[in-house]
């Protein structure tokens, strides 16, 4: 595996403090032609599921050989692992906590390494911010092609995640909202593959906190505006919007995270 | 025109989603080698005014040859197409909604290229996400010289925007709020040109939502701290500020985008 | 001292209006290859102390021969000078108003030069953005290797700040809160340093506002979840936090800026 010189940043930091600044110095007193991209740093404080389905989406956009570290670490200075993944070419860096769990779970070829070798860390370990003492440092020698294995021990037993999991039942699909964007899109955990073995002639309609929407819409324009729809969106996820508007202001306290989404399917009607 | 490989991203994204990251994936995928700057991801979302006004003030700074791509969209997956323009040395990238109307508007010479050529697009093209799927891949193929006249068709007929106009009168200029900046300075449509022309002897005085403020100043300091002051900005637009302060908490609703704004010449009192 | 090529940004300019983007068009207009890292946008409008902390605790993390911009600048375009430093193998470019004075402050080596030499600024100087016409600039050229003393004249009355000190008596040491986190974390002007001169075989104790915590911890997770702390953070700083929560949301009016906190040595009980 060539590295591509690239790092991408996944934290909860926020963009007021110097934090997610100090991981860049960092990175560049190492490799000083790294290329940074900051994927996001608003993950809500802590939300471990929220970053790891955030960075699972958006890491297979990048180029093979990228090292992505993710930073949403509550348990930092505590007995939680600093640990590396490698799967399908890409490099995963940061703490044992569930963060890479999807792309360990979805690869059975993925590597995990303890990272231990502290000679590749900062010189000192302060107890809070191991992002930049330790993650940031392994990241930008990484982006340089020093091999992940020379790093520490490979381990087995990676700390998983429980993600919501979506029902079925004959005639019924039931899943929840995972993520509400900026937009205010409701992104639920239902996938397009879901809904592909679920079809059937009769048509599809979705409900979600009283609101019932027939089909299953390609785009947003479809309907007219200010009107919500059911669509895939652009992760292939079943999402709740509103064309030129917004899904969580129009439904209220309906669209939080958690919120059950169920898809219905249209029985042949027969008449006696 | 030679590529400078710098690509410049304006949009409606906010910074909280992994959409811009993704774009700078796809991006560096197909020129691992393109420096990427953001512009702003905080355009209000769908707000094509201020998307088109912001792109026409920041282009120009950069380097000839640099490609900057617009992705203020809700049209996304509809009719409208995708375009490129080429224009003083620049490219521009994006959705034909009247984004890079005023970049086009004011340059006869601008050719805007209609995008139909898939070779220089996702593989996959998803119906809400073009800034990933189309405007990101043709921007990373820009910066590494690829010529624009490849990826589709010349046409004449690109969609236009209305601005707000300010009005003259004979000892009156009227124009209005068009962007509120994060210091709470009120940025009018009123050119510096504008005053340049309307200027007299007597001097001008600058009115907004029952407040009256006298002469154009040069800087925010020419008044004391807290107090009002018109003065021309850093984009040559007339401005209303507050010195160490800001006009928008201070003038309230007065100061929304859209209000009214006017400039008065003084007469030469006569007396009898 | 060779040129990084690194330029990092540190302003009051939030993140929605084009103008730190206008800023780093002008720098790579200058220099296409510098490599241009933001450290915050986030500085509360005009806040000379915030600002001047932030860089001075970040900067430390950048190759040497890296230039830091930095543009809070309430007094753009009156009296004050626009400045660079060079300190400790850093270079410091902005407004002598305070704002690099802990840089100045704490090395005797250090340089100041009054920035005079139009050359290497824009064209065109406009009275409201020197960042953009005058900090930038001058970075790009200092980025290139362009030796600072050419851009000016040497001067040694660089504005100074005053700083809250931390006053001691024979057990308590009196501190305050001189920033608040993302997180929610307090952290105090108490240095690491301050704490180990003060320590004693008794312990100590820490209070702010009305609540009193025992010891100093080491990272977040020594206290159970939901439960504060205090301890030295990534900065060597004393700050107090909350276990996987927010000290502001938990303290209240207690943790604004400038609250005062007290360590206290505890005395060997004696008994009569």
């Amino acid at each position: 595996l060539k590295a591509s010189g690239i790092i991408t940043l996944t934290t909860d930091f926020g963009e007021r403090d110097p934090y997610v600044g100090m991981m860049k110095g960092v990175i560049l007193s190492i490799n000083p032609h790294a290329r940074i991209v900051d994927i996001t740093h608003g993950i809500s404080a802590g939300s471990i599921l929220e970053g790891s389905t955030i960075i699972k989406e958006a890491y297979r956009y990048f180029p093979l050989g990228s090292a992505h570290v993710g930073v949403i670490d509550p348990g930092v200075g505590g007995e939680r692992r600093p640990i590396a993944v490698a799967s399908k070419g890409h490099l995963f860096v940061g703490p044992d906590n569930g963060l890479f769990w999807p792309v360990i779970a979805e690869d059975p070829l993925a590597h995990v390494i303890h990272l231990t070798e502290k000679r590749y860390w900062m010189d000192t370990i302060s107890s809070t911010f191991h992002g930049r003492d330790i993650f940031a440092p392994v990241a930008g020698h990484l982006s340089e092609g020093i091999d992940l294995f020379l790093m520490g021990q490979k381990i087995d037993d990676p700390v998983s995640l429980t993600y919501p999991v979506v029902g079925r039942e004959e005639d019924l699909l039931v899943g929840e909202v995972i993520r509400v964007d900026h937009f205010g899109n409701l992104i639920t955990n239902i996938t397009a593959e879901d809904l592909a073995e679920f079809l059937s002639s009769g048509g599809l309609s979705v409900a979600i906190g009283g609101l019932v929407l027939e089909g299953i819409h390609t785009t947003y324009s479809e309907v007219s505006e200010g009107k919500p729809l059911a669509l895939i969106g652009s992760s292939s996820l079943l999402e709740i919007a509103v064309n030129r508007g917004s899904a969580r202001a129009d439904l209220g306290d309906a669209c939080e995270i958690g919120a059950k989404v169920t898809v219905s399917r249209h029985q042949k009607e027969t008449f006696a």
